[in-house]
């Protein structure tokens, strides 16, 4: 591997761990648990891991434990610090026992149904140790979930004398997590498993579960890049920057990036959909500000779009279900316009062409709109150009507006992790390892007290069926984590509206620039912004 | 001004300067110079400034100077850094006399003629020291061509008694500083014009200047995004990623950024014009490298591009015009398309219809096609798609390819300045004041020796004159700097040509990370390889 000089730099970093876990760790057990919504559904359909408690982990002296052989998967999309997460699991069960082994399954889960692996030596961990991405073993989006696919994994775990399986995922990857556990209890195999949560997206987390790693990373990436462009922006004063941020289902990475660089216009689309905007009154909204700014002689500006906001606009969700129905029985486009409601038709006929295409021609082997293609930063920047003309032609607009449109996503999800990530990671690793050696499954790994300094962070583990409710899946009832939005009542999104105002109209922008791991702690151990609101208020 | 955690720690950083410019210099005259050619032309246009020596600083020891008054002017885009050698400035001739002052002037060359400034204090400077953008005063693209735009400067120096006028621009910029130098001269105004060499796109270097001030840190940020998106591909692998990269007149960024990442293709347009190539055979060549990867099950894969190919490309070149002449007399599309000779008429039809679109239909004011809104990395991908089908028909290809187009230009102009920029630029406004101090004018600020430690700097400047050559300008023969393209014979061209098929072939991807500031020089204080080539090779 050709290394960069901070790559090598970097190798070096010890990531910081909560005092318990610099030793052995005893599993305190705590109350009983219930999952957060329809017990009794969660309760049948997990018999052997509903109700357990929740764990605290407490200094346990000298103990003498055996080796123990742990498999590790990632499953998903990429995150930093997953490689962290992996050499604290290395370095935990080496110092529960020095003959103890890692390995790494392939390509995600599906590694453990073909039995594609490799053992994790020192050799491998030292090269992946603090750096982004999930090269290290490759990460996949198939699913477990079949009887199948867990007896296969039984196979190989039997084959190599794993105990445990580590699975670092999303949401859905640590319900399956929590499926494979209950199905190896009752088949009495003796595998344990555990779950870590990785999003860069930010929404899983909940009361027990503060944060998912790699949200503070790629939350820092895209600000460095947001600010730069504000920079520029305030500096050349003739542009609007239209910013589209990753994350499809919830608006975390949005607004967090707006509380660390106070864009003129940030759009949530939690609130879009709370409030059933219109696409005309979103766009309508932000030529309000631009007019505004430019009768200030501003006639430039940042707007942040998060990547799902089509999806939260009801009338899109309706035309976009609506042409998916008309599209899977005539390919023919003209026809199956045809075929749209009024109101639908209106909406329609209100995109921007290129935009309409898009929803028409681009679609997915099952014909559906490929909504994630969806141009959105465009669609805004030409219909809020439209309706500029509008107001100037009625005497409300005098200035110059010239769009332009950025994506930020793939930047920031295998960038290597802050010292924040790197911190939480390898700690969410080596606690893992505790919670094997403690004889846990069905949990996940689990840090709290994450914006006091690590030495003080809290250790653990929690059940995965507590965070767990019953959603419509494909037309099925599924027992799933339920997904953190943005709460509209909570201190995040409060501090974005009760700011963004003066952020529109004055010229706010905070510059955060690039993530630094050598420089004072203030600057190189700042936890995002939501992450502070949020905890802060809990106390 | 919200200030990031990081800013308010970077204001402290005191940049490193040449040891001669730590004290009073007095300036070492050399020989008498020569433009770089047509010095008959040059030495006409330029009487008084033609011929002067370059300038080494010397210590002086102690002086006593009277105070000055010095006016800053930032011309074209913005470049990280700029807000350095204003802040260099204004400690320099504070340091020549306290009772010094610095005006700026606001928006560009038009807050010149128009009379438009500010005194910048102590107060101001700190504020924007070791900052990315131009806002602390603006900047502007007028061009100071005409006499009544000299001699309107020279009203507002007289009343504001300056002495000096320091502009900070690109090739154009000073050669215009030039041409005002010699008017001032010849009216015997008593001011003195200096410039300094700003661009990311690092086409201002020559025998002389060793590098433009922004190239550095640009590219550094450009290559943290390029390492990151890297990752993201040797992590998914499932992903070409087609990266489009700012710089319209020559490559050098594409080429820096390749020298710090390795991609697996990376386009060079002084090549691509010097071998007259053909856009099928672009395609086809980056088309045999997605296949000879997939060949190895590498479905994924880093391609660079300069935002400027389009027009070295000579059958593209040739198309453009004969489009811009054909729709200069009709608007009608249909009509023009049958104007094309033959051969233009082919290379349209090979286009992919939105990329004809994008020629035909989005013109500017003057009816001539938008060279810089085509989305070159999109044009690629569609054709590179197109030939790959052909390719797999012939079972020449098995794989399976996934295109994503990106754009890394805004992001990297404003960033805040790597060590090399701060330092550099810092010491070329100090160094401005000395050449202010010592008589000069018609110079630009001179620092060499870059690569070595910033404490064995050569200071001095360079008369403008030196780096002249007669270009024809819209028809016109005119006086200007010449450009700096990439040396298809140079080192840093020959370290991507040396290595690109292994690159091509393998996966060699280096992740830079982020610029950093506080951590080991090592990591903090490295040139761009591209200026460590050429000067290493010089020596």
């Amino acid at each position: 591997m050709n290394k960069s000089a901070l790559q090598i730099a970097r190798a070096a970093y010890q990531p910081k761990l909560p005092k318990v876990l610099k030793g052995a760790v005893k599993a305190l057990d705590g109350d009983a648990t219930q999952s957060v919504a329809d017990q009794e559904e969660i309760k049948k359909l997990f018999p052997n891991t509903y109700g357990m408690p929740v764990v605290t982990f407490a200094e346990a002296g000298d103990v003498d434990l055996p080796a123990m052989n742990v498999g590790v998967i990632l499953s998903g999309g990429q995150a930093p610090g997953g490689h962290n997460v992996i050499s604290g699991l290395f370095d935990g069960i080496k110092a529960i026992n020095k003959d103890s082994k890692l390995y790494g399954f392939l390509g995600g889960p599906s590694g453990l149904v073909d039995h594609k692996y490799v053992e994790l030596t020192a050799d491998i961990i030292d090269e992946y140790r603090n750096t982004g991405g999930f090269d290290i073993i490759g990460s996949g989006r198939t699913k477990l979930e079949k009887t199948e696919q867990f007896d296969s994994g039984i196979e190989i775990c039997k084959e190599l004398d794993i105990k445990a399986l580590v699975i670092i995922g999303g949401d859905d990857s640590n319900t399956n997590a929590c499926v494979l556990a209950e199905y190896y209890l009752q088949k009495q195999c003796g595998i344990q498993v555990i779950g870590c949560p990785k999003t860069i997206d930010g929404d899983l987390k909940n009361d027990m579960i503060e944060t998912s790693f790699g949200f503070d990373t790629a939350c820092k990436v895209y600000s460095e890049m947001i600010g730069n462009i504000m920079r520029d922006a305030n500096s050349a004063k003739k542009y609007w920057h239209f910013i589209k941020l990753m994350g499809r289902s919830a608006s975390h990475i949005a607004l967090e990036c707006a509380l660390q660089t106070h864009p003129n216009v940030c759009i949530i689309s939690e609130e879009v959909e709370a409030k059933k905007m219109t696409l005309a009154q979103i766009v309508n909204s932000i030529a309000d500000v631009v007019a505004g700014r430019a009768a200030e002689g501003k006639n430039f500006g940042v707007v942040l779009i998060p990547e799902g906001l089509i999806e939260f606009i009801p009338e899109m969700k309706v035309l976009i279900a609506e042409l998916n129905d008309l599209l899977s029985v005539t390919s023919d486009v003209k026809e199956a316009l045809k075929g749209l409601s009024a109101a639908s038709a209106a909406v329609y006929n209100s995109l921007p062409s290129s935009i309409a295409k898009q929803l028409t021609l681009d679609r997915d082997p099952h014909g559906n709109v490929q909504v994630s293609q969806i141009e959105t930063e465009k669609l805004l920047i030409a219909m809020v150009k439209t309706r500029l003309a509008a107001m100037k032609a009625e005497g409300k607009y005098v200035g110059k507006f010239s769009g332009l449109g950025h994506f930020f996503g793939y930047e920031g999800r295998c960038a290597a992790p802050s010292n924040f990530d790197a911190d939480y990671c390898y700690s969410l690793g080596v606690n893992a390892a505790w919670l094997i050696a403690n004889g846990k499954t069905g949990y996940m790994s689990l840090i709290r007290n994450t914006i006091a300094p690590a030495d003080q962070w809290i250790a653990g583990g929690v059940p995965v069926t507590m965070m767990m409710n019953m959603e419509k899946r494909s037309g099925e009832m599924k027992p799933v984590i339920r997904k953190a939005l943005v709460d509209l009542n909570g201190a995040p999104f409060k501090a974005l509206s009760d700011n963004r105002s003066e952020w529109a109209k004055e010229t706010c922008y905070v510059y955060p620039g690039p993530i630094q791991y050598f420089g004072p702690s203030e600057v190189c151990d700042l936890p995002t912004k939501t992450l502070v609101l949020e905890q802060r208020n809990k106390k």
